[in-house]
Parts: C-alpha cells; sequence; structure tokens
C-alpha cells in the first residue's frame, strides 16, 4: 500500500492506495469521529463494492446506513442532493456521523458537498471507484453540484479525513470510463511533470490493458502532484487554476451537449486540444509538442475534436464558467510539455480560431 | 459609530453600529473585491432602504444588481435560495463579486450561505436591518436554509467580511418584531453578562419605545458579547452552544408549529423559560432567579410559554435538532443570572415534565 499525504496544517489528511483496500475497516476506522456512518454510492457500483465495504465496517462495530442515488453527470442536482439530507435527517445522522463516498466523480462530488452543508459540517472520507476520481476529483476538497446554466456553480471547498484508492476497483470499468480518466492523468504530465509525460507515452496502453503495477504508478504519480499543487493553493487563488487545463472548454462542451453525453475526461480531452491548438497558434507551443499530445490522447482512446457547437456558443458557455476575472476570460495555456501557464489576455478571435480547428 | 472587531485570524471583520450608515457606501468599499456587487433583500425591506443603499453604492461607482425574495421564515428553503443562485448566474456574477444581504434573520442566512457556496464562495457583507439579526444572526458565519424535517439543516460557517448595523433601520420595524430581537439580547444577559441582564431590567421600556442611544447600546454590548464568544469557538465546538440558549425547545416549536407561525425570537423566548424551568427542577436556578427572568421576558413583550404540542412531540422534534451526539440531547442550561453550562446527560422525563409545565 502507499501512503501520500495532503499537507494542509489541521486539515491534512493521507491518500491510501492499494489492492484490494475495500475489505480493510481498519484502514477506516481512524477517520470516524463516532461508529456511525451513511455510505452514500449509486446503482451501478452498489451491487459491485457495497455490500463488501458495509459488511467490513458492521463487523468492525460501526452503524452503517446506505444511501444508493442513479447514476450519472445528469443528476448531479439538487434533487438528487436533497436525497441525501433526507436520508441523513431520517437516519437521525448527528454531527459526528461520518460521510462515505463509494464511487466516482459524480458520487464524491454529491457526498463532499453533503458533508460540507449538512448541519454545517460533517466528517468524510473518500473512496473513489473510477480512474477520474482516483487521480483528481477525490483530492483536494472540491466539492459541488451542477446548476442548468452552468457544471460546479454551487459547492465548497471542504476536506475528507482521508481517500482510499482501492485499484481492485477499476478491474470493473468500462473502458470508456477507464479512458476519460487517462485525459486527467495526462494532464498532470502537462502542466508540471514532463517526466511522467514521457513514462505515459511509454505505458499508456499498459494502462488501458489495466497493468496492475501500472496503474498504482499512475494514480500515485497523480496523486502526488495533486496534493502538491492544492498543499499551494488550497482555494485556487493561482496555482492549482493550472490543474483546469482543457476544463474551460470542457465545461462548455458538458454544458453545450447536456449533461452526461460526453464523459468529463473526454470533454476535458477535446478541451486540452483546443488549449494546445491555441498554445500553437500563439507560438508558445511547437508543432513537434502538439502532436506529442494529439498522438498520446488518441493511443488513450480519447477524443481529440470537440463536437461542432460553434465557436460562438462555445465562447457564450465559456463566459458563464467560474474561471472570468473581471468580465476577461482566464485560460490555461502551455508553454511546451510540462509548463502550463494563466492566461486573461487572449483575444477572442484567437480563441474562436482554436475552437473551430479542434472541433467537427 | 462604534466599531467592534470579530476576532478570527486571517477571516477577522468588523461590526460597524450607528445610526444612518446606510447613505455612506465609503463604509461598504473597503469589503468589496471589485466594484460589482449584488444585494440581496425582501419584499418588505426593499421599499424601505433598497433604493438609498443601491444609489448611495453606484455613486461611488459600483455596478449593482438586485435580487428580491418573498418575505419570511417559510422561504427559507431551496427554492428561494436558488432565486439568487439563478441571478448570480443570469447575471454572470463572479468569483469577486460581493453579495450584501439586506434584510433580517432568514436574508442574512439564505445570503450568506448563496455567498459560502456560489462558485465555492464569493465575498459577503451582512447589512441587517432587525433587532436579531443585528444582535445575533448577522455576527459570526453561520448560514443555513431549512429542509422540512429540521430547521437550518444545511448550511455553512462562512464568515462576512463586514457587518454593517445601521440602528435607523429599527424605526420601521414591527413592535412584535422588536420583542422578538429582545429575545436574543435577554441571553447574553442570562447566559455569560449579569451586569448586562441587571441592566436591562433597568431599560428595557426605553428599548421598547425605540431609544436610540438605548438601542446603540443593546446591539454594541450583544454583538460584543456574540463576538466574543465566536472568537473562542468559531464552529461550535464547545463554548459556543451556549448562545443556543432556549433554542433546541424553540426550534421545535418552529418546526412544530410550522415555520414563520411563531418568529424565531419568540420560540426562543418560549424556549429559554422552559430551560429555565428545566434548570429550576434540576436545582441550579432559584425560584427568584426563575421570577427575573420570567418577569423580564413579559416586560419585553415576549411569550413565557410555549403552545401545548404534547411534551412527547417536543422531544421528538428536539431529537432532529443539531445538537444532539451519541443519541443524547444535549442541552444549554442555566445555573444562575449570568451562568450557563452544556449538559448531556438530563434525563427526558424531567425534560418532559419542564416542557408541559412551560405550554399550554
Amino acid at each position: 500500500m502507499r501512503n501520500l499525504e495532503v499537507s494542509l496544517g489541521e486539515r491534512s489528511y493521507p491518500i491510501l492506495i492499494g489492492q484490494g483496500l475495500l475489505d480493510d475497516a481498519s484502514l477506516l476506522l481512524p477517520a470516524l469521529k463516532t461508529k456511525r456512518a451513511v455510505i452514500v454510492t449509486n446503482e451501478v457500483v452498489a451491487p459491485l463494492y457495497l455490500a463488501q465495504l458495509s459488511s467490513a465496517l458492521r463487523a468492525a462495530g460501526v452503524e452503517v446506513a446506505e444511501v444508493i442515488l442513479p447514476d450519472g453527470e445528469a443528476h448531479k442536482d439538487w434533487p438528487t442532493l436533497n436525497r441525501i439530507f433526507d436520508a441523513l435527517l431520517g437516519g437521525r445522522a448527528e454531527r459526528s456521523t461520518t460521510l462515505i463516498a463509494l464511487g466516482g466523480g459524480v458520487i464524491g462530488d454529491m457526498t463532499g458537498f453533503a458533508a460540507a452543508t449538512y448541519q454545517r459540517g460533517v466528517p468524510f472520507i473518500q473512496i473513489p471507484t473510477t480512474l477520474l476520481s482516483q487521480v483528481d476529483s477525490s483530492v483536494g476538497g472540491k466539492t459541488a453540484i451542477n446548476h442548468p446554466l452552468g457544471k460546479n456553480m454551487i459547492g465548497a471547498f471542504y476536506q475528507p479525513r482521508r481517500v482510499l484508492a482501492d485499484i481492485a476497483t477499476l478491474d470493473t470499468l468500462p473502458d470508456r470510463e477507464l479512458s476519460a480518466g487517462l485525459a486527467e492523468v495526462i494532464k498532470y504530465g502537462l502542466i508540471r511533470d514532463p517526466q511522467f509525460f514521457d513514462w505515459l507515452e511509454a505505458n499508456i496502453e499498459r494502462l488501458r490493458a489495466r497493468d496492475a503495477e501500472a496503474l498504482s504508478f499512475a494514480v500515485e504519480r497523480s496523486c502526488r502532484n495533486k496534493a502538491e499543487v492544492v498543499a499551494i493553493d488550497e482555494t485556487e487563488q493561482g496555482e492549482r487554476a493550472k490543474l483546469n487545463l482543457g476544463h474551460t472548454f470542457g465545461h462548455a462542451i458538458e454544458t453545450g451537449l447536456g449533461y452526461g453525453v460526453w464523459l468529463h475526461g473526454e470533454a476535458v480531452a477535446a478541451g486540452t486540444l483546443m488549449a494546445a491548438e491555441l498554445s500553437r497558434s500563439l507560438g508558445d507551443l511547437s508543432a513537434a509538442q502538439f502532436a506529442r499530445i494529439e498522438d498520446l490522447h488518441q493511443r488513450a482512446g480519447l477524443p481529440v475534436f470537440g463536437p461542432a457547437l460553434g465557436a460562438q456558443r462555445y465562447l457564450e458557455l465559456m463566459r458563464h464558467d467560474k474561471k472570468v476575472a473581471d468580465g476577461h476570460l482566464r485560460l490555461i495555456l502551455l508553454e511546451g510539455i510540462g509548463q502550463a501557464t494563466i492566461r486573461g489576455d487572449v483575444g477572442e478571435t484567437a480563441i474562436a480560431a482554436a475552437i473551430e480547428a479542434r472541433s467537427r
């Protein structure tokens, strides 16, 4: 088992990464305030892993309740969140009751936001079961639900007390979701870890074949990158924004098509190619570097073009994104592989051209 | 103008108390991150004070948007909160846009929760216009909405950047609401400030007659007490719980009757008498002390008996309250005037008897 620390003073917490961690309640007990827990999961994950986790906890003397939500980004909304609150209030969950998110990014984001706001905050544990949530969304304390006018618009920064990434849960992940997770893995290489990008170029097929050792390495390296960035800039005043490479374009794709039509990672991949295209057009990225980025995404099974919504529609949706300051779009662009930069000065004509070049 | 500080490290903020502060935009400008603000108020307060505040800000070059919500505790819910989000997203409010709550406790709690969660947190200013919100809810960062199964069940600790208590706004407050505010004023005397309790016994009629000097003194003294408690225990791990004297009983009254039938302060008054009755039955409060408490509440125009819901119904509602730990009701009781204590060991038979004695 690998053990990383997210360093945030008194809110620091460990990320445990390994095979078959779900059965081992002793990994969770130190993070429980009292022996009461509510596991939140979805209809897809529940039949696979819920019984395993619940029995391990119950055998350790923990009183466990379960909430099973519908699956998918389309349900990351208030009515679904409210089902968690109904269950907590119906079951008389207390301020000391721990919420456990068992599932992908949607479950983690919603459970985290429920934990942040139920009785103004209760303890919370992340057990991510998808590659995307293991390498990205479970770490760093961003929680949220969507609003019809924008993704993740209502949320909170709220850190979990522990993250448990069980690589064994990736065995049941559909290929498409595995690829979607690789988009966020590649991102770390692109924004700050060129050696990792090189490693990914050499090992992308092993990852897609679910080689356990390769997956463990990629999850740990990704989490290490994320933890370092979050420790520097927890609430995204600066450095943390670089983690949003491809996300402003990507959110426009997700919102424009309707939540859940494209997976988040797929939208991020196409968005990253748009950001790379824009970086190339600004002279910050060479054609050879661009080609490496496109090639790795393709080999990861990811889309390298966005849907043809029209550049104006993209821009309109992007202006609703959170990455806007004083009316200017703030974009994460690349100045090479392993080097990201935050730019608020790029004209909309150039942005529109990059969108057109990378959508079809 | 009086100026108090709530000491919370980098989240410290001033409380400004005085006459006619609404017209003076210079009091607000230091708390704005950019020159964009959204004022949230309700249908009752808007015709009285909204134009005054908006024009002062606009004259100072601030771009101002306005959101006017329906009035009352019955609207402190998700659909009404969502009207704030709709307005923020429709108006493209950014992470740096400041939300300003102009109104009573309901407006402050909802605007604060919107500020805590819109884009995971935007700047926020409190301008309380009722006595209750000036002396209590606007200070200390508790924000929330209600859930059908419990009051303030969904919320966050989120501090404002500034509180502006304009005593002049109390001139238009209905008598019933003025009295409701006095319940929280009396509370500070009861839990930690016996000299203030004595002063209230001597000056309660001046307060009800809206003597400006008396009101200013009472607001400042109350805020000072609140600020001291919040600085010691921001997230209510211990000491801050004493501010909930009468509130667990009171919330049962509010939820049991339906939100808005009794004003919050009225329910707190009746709840405080229940807590006092229980303290007397446990031998911690003398009959003479009890009589002073009852007398002062009566002179303040407040109810000293709760509605006859039946003790079992009270207890059932109280078990849903946030003040429950490991299945035990935690109550704030009195050990004299100016001395509160947190008790988790009182049997339900004694609690039920006190409820029955103080409801009719």
